[in-house]
């Protein structure tokens, strides 16, 4: 099994470790773990992610949710940050996410375009960056750049990178497509050879082999695969999404086993607030119990 | 039904604040509502606009008229900024366009270029500036970046940004048509998640539902439809944009949804001043009534 | 009949007030009027321009022309500038040419590269800049952007600005082609809007009517589109081109028609430098015999 | 037989010496010879490399096994550099890595893109830069752009430049493959016209002859290619890249081969690190048996 | 006749004239000609062009021809430059060449992208740049932008600046080829139109006539085309190239109808240096033999 890399021997600056530490220790359950809310899907998706939970469409609702929850952090876009994070600032950290785009044109040569900078972050207080980076993507080139940019200010500005790292175009789906083991892998990798402190995958799917090379086209189990991507992000700290809302046991059965191989933790969007308000809370409580079972020694 | 929002309650800062109470509250009605002159489809459209009334290709009977109407803003490019303005500056606000483009060339990837600067518009004595996202192009990546610039500087300048939100480009046609619901509520989100202040959308039809998500396939009222738009807008201003010139009555039942909803104004150009003088006034009279219902508590 | 626009009236910075007026009071008849000779069709159509007279090919026979002609100015591009003005600085203003292309390539997305700034047309000692904007391109993203550089460099060191308004491009050509009213007369408008201060268009052609706007599907006079032309301009300065070399009195009576519609003058280039020396001269003082019965008042 | 360039007759500023001077002389075998230990695979063919060799999954382990083999260097991208070079600062100079992509997508129009700069090499205490040029490749213009800032600021700074030099592109395949003599001759050359001061090809395969222009359509020994690539670099040191796992000796070989044309050095990763540890020492000690012979004088 | 420009009168600031007259009158004859060695086929087209010749591979040997021959100057790439110029520093003039490309890819949409700098010129003691023009290719628009900031550079820093003018791309082809009259000439034009100091063109070949326009379509001798080539150049001095190796009194045919139009020299690459050394230095003094019957006056 990986251990889950310790924040002290990383080669993080002053002022990353200072943000870093005050989202796994100061926040949530204080034991290193961490919970994230992630709330860009107005743009990503647009409003019909709200439509099973109108209460959610309202960004004050979802901020005072990660507030209510014990989150380690939620993630917004500008727009929404500079509006409403103000009321809670200081009650739970922001990650301001920093690229984001609709999802109606095709995915083919998938780009992220910046729309708000490190500078943006450090104005408004938040503890983190987010950045999209679609790997396997034709339009790699703009994506390199932006994140070039992007990484440098973090660094000078002592501000955690989180890298969303999601394989995305026509290559990745002809090669076994966006959630199989070796996407997801390699995603991880990548995010970390270009800088991230910090890496957001999907949960590996061995089982889809269809097109993968070679090395992948063999039986393993979600276990060893989730092992397999959190050694390869090595001393990038490394959470799993929830994705679409799905089945509860599933989840959390996934919540577990990455916990067990070594991720800091989880950041779960459409399945805590596309529910109502108790039932998201509860949800809630479970995944925190599961991440209280794995505190940094 | 939604709640306009409140100036003192939507993270503008001092500048912002200040420029677009001015607009709100020290024009037009003085009630917090709005009702705003855009005269850019010289540029848009070229001088056949101008043909139903003559007297509408002059720049200085346009901007005389926003004045006389009592108008809380008049918007324009560049070029007739620089040459019309100055004659009645001080008498009605002016909201400087900073993109455009003509309607020559197909609009599959539509991207409304940059032509002027938000320092432009400081130096100018303008109180807003206004830029034109296409929502779902496969330009985005240019869009954003241009937009990120025009935000970050109207951050840094205290210069409101209105973004006028438009559904563009052959997937948007392919899912219902620049004018559905669908394509209008996202649009209005996206505006305001990338940091628009004030987002400018035309009014949501919800019986266009041919290639719309599954969420929206079903039966909306246009009054259910508007709701939901400003929903999304949440704390950016809403302004619903007359379009091409129509029936009053229709216009009229639209204006007063959009109010009923929690817009906070309207901007009608073409309906106004394709009317001959005498009846623009009119019409702009009755526009007024139905926002003088609506003022801001 | 529009009125021509006055130097004092149309919101111009001193530098730009003082440079035109010396174009317009100190040089050529001295009455307000201007008559341009322009020389970049060494760059735009290359050498077999000057086939027909040969000492065409010479830009000091050029210049010299344009001091002996009573011209307002010379436009010229960077290289020819820095070699050939100098022996004749202040006797005859400099326009200098910021962009140009050869007419090597098909011109479908016609895009007219910047090879030359402001700053070089200042230290020249030029009292204009050219730039050439193609109407209707599917390169309108560059275009627009080399425009907005232009036109704050402009504006910030008070140097007029000079659009030569082309329509051009495959939309174009299906719309009643670059010559047409509907092309021509969008073409100042759109230059107007972008903040020309001054507008050089070819004459329309009401009769080309296939495939323009409904608008413009009528029967229109000459005068007719060449005033609507003038008044879409407003207070932009027009200036009417001669084009390719073409009957004298055909040419002349445009020249009337343009003056009387309101236009400040006439840039000539093939129709004079094509032509042997006496001849040139002749036809210059026709053009001299127009203009100075259109003094402005 | 070409000779091996000496570091005091090649153009060197003070920090470009020192640094190389360090890595040549204080570090490996001290003769002036080297043996890099390149770990970017990571990111330009991910996690599957380590299948063969888990441990070389993590790059602590390899930092450790460059210090131990008594390498001359090891190559990181910024992301692993970061997070692990700090440990054994000092003891192995560091070749910061400042391009790189994934295998993910089609090669045609190959491009490395940078994502870490000079100055970042500064920062961490690193003795050369890498930057991997694609010889051939459709995107010339975006890749010389690149390299151009690169060597700029690798001058400016005293950082040596090494450039991976590797032919790619449709038309390289069209002209007998990216291994062919024709291809790593010209790829070599172009590296030192454009400002390398180290350059990393691959070993020449003068049988592949399919497609190359007439001058290397004839028989060359192995020994006659390197001789000539070696002699085509000339003033800039030449490293010979192991590649892929194969034969070892037929690639001790090829060291030999290169080392006696006058080459500085070798460059071997995956015939390192995809041996298990101590088969590994004993290759590396093999590769130091040949380096011991080439002393520079 | 056209009569060669004199440095006194084209338009030059002191920093150009001073290094230009230590080109045309400080080196070579000393009589305002100039024989020039350009050096950068080693990118252009790759080593093969060395094997007629391979002591040419070694830049020391072209650098070290340059000075026993009596050239006004040698041309080469940045790499080059920075490791082979110091030696022979003072004996010969540097002309640096800032752009350049493999022949590896199709032409069609050629251009040379820039990677050095009218400041790496200045450091390293050149007394001119060399820029590589293609006039016709569709890629204009990056070409221009590329030269007009060499340009603006070299203006500021008092470097001279040759255009090597090539006309490429499909237009080209369908139009006479590269070589035609009309090509040849309008790539003159261009080339004093955009600011060159000097350019450098192929000798033109009247009797293509497959495809350009009417005006060229006719009988003309070789000197009628290359006198009228220089003519075009008006104040812009002229170099002719030699081109490929060809037959030696074709080739010096060709030199004196030049120098005799009022070219100011000859840049003659493979002709000299893929012959043998005494070969070579006889040639180049049957070339200075006519360069000496056209002193300047």
């Amino acid at each position: 099994m990986p251990t889950r890399p310790d924040l002290t021997h990383i080669g993080l600056n002053a002022g990353k470790k200072a943000r870093l530490r005050r989202i796994l220790h100061d926040h949530g359950l204080r034991n290193g773990t961490a919970l994230f809310l992630p709330y860009d899907q107005g743009l990503e998706h647009g409003p019909r992610d709200f439509f099973a939970n109108p209460a959610a469409s309202d960004p004050r609702y979802i901020v005072r949710l990660a507030v209510e929850g014990g989150f380690n952090g939620i993630a917004l876009q500008i727009g929404l940050a500079e509006k409403f994070f103000w009321d809670f600032a200081g009650e739970v950290p922001l990650v301001l996410k920093l690229n984001g785009k609709t999802d109606i044109p095709p995915d083919d040569a998938a780009l992220s375009p910046v729309h708000a900078s490190v500078e943006d972050a450090v104005r408004l207080g938040a503890d983190a960056v987010g950045y999209t980076l679609y790997v396997g993507t034709p339009a790699a080139e703009a994506d390199y750049a932006q994140l070039h940019r992007v990484r440098a200010d973090a660094q000078r500005l002592g501000m955690p990178l989180i890298v969303w790292a999601y394989p995305r175009g026509s290559a990745i789906a002809a090669k076994g497509g966006k959630d199989s083991f070796y996407a997801v892998e390699y995603a991880a990798r990548v995010a970390g050879e270009l800088g991230a402190d910090v890496v957001k995958v999907n949960f590996p799917h061995p089982e889809k082999r269809n097109g993968v090379p070679a090395a992948y086209d063999a039986e393993f189990s979600s276990q060893q695969a989730i092992d397999a991507v959190v050694r390869s992000a090595n001393r990038t700290l490394l959470l799993v999404s929830g994705g679409e809302k799905a089945g509860d046991e599933a989840m959390l059965e996934k919540a577990r086993e990455s916990m067990e191989a070594g991720a800091t933790g989880l950041i779960f969007g459409r399945n805590v607030w596309q529910r109502e308000h108790n039932e998201a809370m509860q949800f809630v409580a479970r995944l925190r119990e599961i991440l209280a079972k794995y505190p940094s020694s």
